[in-house]
């Protein structure tokens, strides 16, 4: 560590050399342009919680025109008038996707598992980033022990799967037991609304190709050493949290329970169109983020912007985020 | 583009296939553990200013303990507490460092040199990343036409060389006349406080081996095609500041307008320890800051954390910054 003066704050930290005065020379040189980079930085960020590394995960993230009815019980005025005050756009809409990889030092453990790379090209590379990006953060998909679900909506499973074979060979995949419940009833598939069929097939096709590494867990349970499970019920029916902790440290790694903070942590009483039984979600949230303001906790969020890291406090009649301070090193 | 429903949300955007239905089947394996990845990402982040390339690049941090003077008109204790408000550490308290490059299709700007790298070993590793993370972004130091320059504090110079070398080989360094002529002037030295001298030392030192580059420009003068600058005085003698324009957008590069937003956009009446001129820097502030409020002007702040980009607005008597939701792509 550098000590931190006015002194050394405006001469840097290198030592001075002797002073010489200069007169002004102009100098003008005529050279090509140099051309745009044209790439965008690999998503991956990593932080300590107490002794624990985690690496967030970028999988990117789905650009498009905000849809009619993506807040239930708000007009779609409404929502471009908080995403206006929020300074997002409603024309591209831009909603991320980051998952999370827990290394316990015993165990490597990743949290949801994205799209996958099978999204890249149809989304111009906006999404399906989480695999290039794992490896760009030195992750070998190999080494991961452990693949945890929050829930089985597409965009958290579908990464488990690429090019119709498990993506993690080596790792269990581990799931909440009331999702699993609900998904794989066939009772509950054959009542399914239109809607839902897609997902019920998407869940089955996807459980179909990695259902050997599957084991359930009962929510509030812990998942691994020093992971310990929440249920989280409403945005899904078996909807599971997750609470990294380590010395005095804590991470909760919230999945869906709030999807775009801007929105819904602002108003937590805003109905996503994905929240499948919107009464329980709403309480489930209101009663969890309570919570996390109260004990300051650090919260990580599947649909936060990356690094998708922040801090919650009660604002109004809701809440606000405050995002983490970038820190350039672990 | 990709469509954002319900439906395709829950299933994923990848079709689903044949439903399968499975038993769960337990799956245990005895591997050793993965070792800590132990590193930090690289800190470059890329955004179009209209048809204009803009790559913030960071310098790192410096962590060290607040130190007790921080905020010349505030107690340390209500320093700590502010920090503390904003989940931030006065033990392990963290300054940032973020420049800029520009490229503005017929020239490669950079706005700022940092520290160099000079300073990496002395800090771990915290501070003097910029020219590795300029690399890391795939900017070519030796591409780079002009180092324009908003002040001439050790922080924001001392990147100019590298080993006693210039470090932008071909660039022209461009110079705020007036901070030029403040520091370059042999009775202001003379006359300066001691805190001071060694900063004088410093600017002689950096520009004794740069001088041969170096151009001044009249705050208010465009410094390159769609980079005007702006007269901004009071941290410094001759601080400026610099908006990239391109068709509708605009970005405003604000130097050391505030330091740590955290502190000092929350509470533009506090005066950080590195203001020459704290009343004249308070005057500046709060002018410039109206202005990108009422014009809701996307803002880079060389001390914001990383990727330094944040709207501001204004709060209770103060002001408020909104770091931009991260874009995976640009």
């Amino acid at each position: 560590m550098i000590g931190l003066t006015r002194r050394t704050m405006l001469t840097g930290a290198v030592a001075a050399g002797a002073a010489t005065a200069l007169t002004a020379m102009p100098n003008t040189m005529v050279r090509a342009a140099a051309p745009p980079a044209g790439k965008q930085i690999a998503g991956w960020y990593r932080m300590k919680v107490g002794t624990t590394e985690v690496t967030v995960i970028a999988e990117g993230a789905r650009i498009s025109p905000l849809p009619d009815n993506f807040v239930r019980n708000k007009s779609k005025d409404e929502v471009v008038a908080a995403l206006q005050a929020a300074y997002l756009s409603a024309d591209r809409f831009m909603l991320p996707f980051n998952s999370v990889v827990v290394n316990t030092g015993s165990k490597l453990v990743a949290i949801d598992a994205g799209f996958g790379p099978g999204t890249l090209a149809q989304s111009n590379g906006a999404m399906g980033q989480g695999q290039a990006n794992l490896a760009a953060a030195g992750i070998d998909i190999k080494a991961i022990d452990a693949v945890v679900l929050s829930h089985f909506h597409g965009d958290h499973i579908n990464g488990l799967v690429t090019d119709g074979k498990p993506s993690y060979p080596n790792a269990e995949v581990m799931v909440p037991q009331p999702e699993w419940a609900y998904w794989m009833d066939d009772g509950n598939m054959s009542r399914a609304p239109d809607a839902l069929k897609g997902a019920f097939a998407n869940v089955r096709r996807v459980m179909g190709i990695v259902g050997s590494k599957v084991t359930q867990y009962e929510p509030g349970k812990d998942v691994a050493p020093g992971i310990a499970s929440v249920a989280a019920h409403g945005h899904s029916p078996g909807h599971t949290v997750h609470i990294v902790s380590s010395g005095n440290s804590s991470l909760m790694i919230q999945g869906d329970l709030t999807t775009l903070p801007q929105l819904f942590v602002r108003n937590p009483g805003w109905h996503v169109m994905f929240d499948m039984d919107a009464a329980a979600a709403e309480a489930t949230r209101r009663r969890l983020y309570d919570r996390m303001a109260a004990d300051r906790l650090l919260v990580q969020g599947y649909h936060f912007p990356f690094p998708a890291l922040a801090y919650i406090e009660k604002s109004g009649t809701g809440y606000r985020e405050i995002p983490i301070a970038w820190n350039p090193t672990i």
